[in-house]
């Protein structure tokens, strides 16, 4: 028996052979949830799994799971994401953490290692909410966060069902959902943000997700001439949308920490040179780690923007888009993903995921946990999303050594001691 | 002989009637430049002029011109405006300068009064701009501010030319464009603006027509992941955008007077709640009398654009859409309508126009004014357009008078203390 070792060669050409899959001319990946690039793409990882000698279970909202057995009969230790992708995708969001899963079970046979716990590689259904809202509908109907019948009756803007998709493509399976308990997770993604490449860093450990908050906010105000109202007559909606997305990055600023302000859409209408406003409707996504933050966020927004409507004369009212609350990850996983780094010598930080993932949704029913590598500019959902092969393989390597520690561990839940906080 | 007296009823018996031809199911008019509907209230206005026995000549760009003859022959007094209109505009904009023309003839027939000079009624083609551009283009062409050709090549949207409307339409005449001479021009329109009604006052006497800047920018930064990218690492288009907005409120209040700032259009790129924009397409809208103070706001504006985008790191480049510098009216005919009006008992005040009209074109080539009636909450272009029967009524009394006191005056030529200042 050698100590298992990711093979970098491999596991980057199980990324470029899904890749194939859906490949854009340009580069890049189509392969949304429940299209026949994504049962290619599932057909082809369940295939994989099955060389792998895994058991493959589908379940009826098409997540799949491969499963190496362990030793002995306990839950089994999850790592995983997700293979659809939007429609101008890269090769790594959501496929890095299934290949490196698949990629962890090589080295592990190959080594000759089988680990006390099972290890089971999860492939999520419809992560990215591309097709069918909402986004993580897997693992959140996994996890009991969503009923399946409402799971199954979402459509996509043509009409057709995540139902008749599923059924369409041969991945409405009758293994029971959610079942069996799983015993951890761990997943393993690119970071999608800028953070660890401007930090010059190779591996982010995941303490949690940062909370979301999207709200619209509707501005009325009074139509007229450009060259004939007086400023002081004017009742302006577009002046209140842009006073709103001023004062939020001075509010950024000031609450700091992690707290991220953006105004990313805006309608105006008649939305003309010489015609004041009459109308402005414009979305505010507010993110923060900190639950109390974020609330404290969303309330100066909604007083201020109620102060700049009123100045202003006009009505604004506003309608909440979507929101979660943060998510910790437990710490006792956090940590072991902390020590496994380090042990590896690589460099890295703690840090909060910007985007929402699948973890978040395991994380409801079991310890969890995500390791991050470097994205390139920053870039994701963006068909030049990339990570060099060195960050690909040292992720891949933290994820083996956590995923061993976790299995083999003694204790069949993690006791809040066993992995103590480091320095 | 006895004092020619605008008749009311007739006045709006004739806005009532032209409002028929291209009128709305819901209310208002559309009879956008040379369109069917432009011809039929062609064919409806000059069949008034005939009946009024008026000579009636066209131009090679359709421009209407009705002649009341003089005891002399010599240049005529003009007055008139135009009756095309927006898609959804009023009956107001334009036909009434056009039919208090009319009015003012009939009144003096009617009184038995035949002034010295001519008196000329113009309906000047595509005043509004809202199908072929420039707007204000039969004026233009009239005052050798367009070359003919210029104007008659212009397209619509659908690529249909200035010159084969007005052939299809019946309306490309044969007399010299601009020809005869001009002695003098009054143009009566609704105000377009709220300021008269606020006010309370029944006479606008309008002293010139304020310079006009309209620049669009493109601001150009860099689309990301609102979750996963730091405030201090972004280049958001979209916030430079909104600063440049509440900037220019600011800067219009600092510079005081009449300085109007309006950012009307705004549109982003991609313009999804969760993406930092890349790309933020906004205008800005100037308006002054005063030459020097219209350059100082546009002067302040570029450098603070370049300033914010500096500070945003992203690129910000812009493109002059319309200038026009203020036009001043001839002291001598603004003076005469304000001492017409105070005769008649009217309250008033005098103002600048925020709109274009075709007054500021005549301007270049003769002593030219307007007198302004208050339209109800300032609406304009707009199917709700609206001034009150009374209110028309005096306009176009101050009109005649005005006309009368121009036609009849002994020089040909006004003199400079001829119409001395009010106190």
């Amino acid at each position: 028996m050698t100590s298992p070792q990711i093979n970098a060669g491999r596991l980057l050409a199980s990324l470029h052979a899904l890749g194939q899959i859906g490949a854009l001319p340009g580069g890049g990946v189509n392969r949304l949830a429940l299209s026949d690039a994504d049962r290619e793409g599932r057909d082809w990882t369940v295939a994989r799994m099955r060389e792998l000698s895994m058991r493959v279970d589908i379940d009826a909202i098409g997540n799949i799971v491969g499963t190496f057995p362990g030793t002995e009969d306990l839950p089994p230790v999850m790592v995983g994401s997700h293979i659809d992708t939007v429609r101008t995708g890269g090769l790594y969001d959501g496929n890095y953490g299934v290949l490196s899963g698949l990629e962890v079970v090589t080295a592990l046979r190959e080594a000759g290692v089988q680990p006390r716990r099972p290890l089971a590689v999860a492939v999520f259904t419809n992560e990215e909410g591309a097709r069918f809202q909402p986004d993580m509908m897997g693992s959140l109907v996994y996890v009991g966060g969503l009923p399946l019948p409402d799971a199954l009756a979402t459509c996509d803007a043509d009409g057709v069902s995540v139902q008749a998709e599923l059924q369409r493509i041969g991945y409405q399976g009758t293994a029971p959902v959610g079942a069996p308990l799983v015993d951890s997770y761990v997943e393993l993604h690119i970071e999608q943000g800028p953070v660890l490449e401007q930090l010059g860093l190779q591996i982010g450990v995941v303490e949690g997700v940062q909370g979301i908050s999207w709200t619209e906010f509707t501005v009325e105000g009074q139509s007229n001439h450009a060259g004939t109202t007086p400023m002081a007559l004017r009742h302006d909606a577009a002046l209140v949308a842009a006073q709103v997305a001023v004062f939020m990055r001075a509010l950024s600023a000031r609450l700091g920490g992690r707290q991220l302000a953006t105004v990313g859409a805006v309608r105006l209408s008649p939305n003309l040179v010489n015609v004041i406003a009459q109308k402005a409707v414009f979305t505010v996504d507010l993110r923060n780690t900190d639950s109390a933050a974020l609330a404290q966020a969303e309330s100066d927004l909604h007083a201020y923007a109620q102060q700049a409507a009123q100045a202003e004369g006009v009505r604004i009212t506003s309608r909440t888009l979507a929101r979660f609350e943060p998510v910790a990850f437990d710490p006792m996983v956090v940590n072991l993903v902390e020590q496994q780094t380090q042990a590896l010598g690589c460099t890295y930080q703690r840090m909060p995921s910007g985007a929402g993932h699948d973890a978040q949704m395991l994380a409801r029913v079991c310890p969890s946990a995500m390791v991050f590598v470097p994205s390139v500019g920053g870039l994701s959902h963006n068909v030049r999303e990339h990570t060099a092969p060195a960050d690909l393989q040292r992720g891949a390597q933290v994820l083996l050594q956590v995923v061993l520690a976790l299995a083999n561990r003694p204790s069949q839940l993690l006791p809040l001691n066993f992995y103590a906080p480091l320095p």
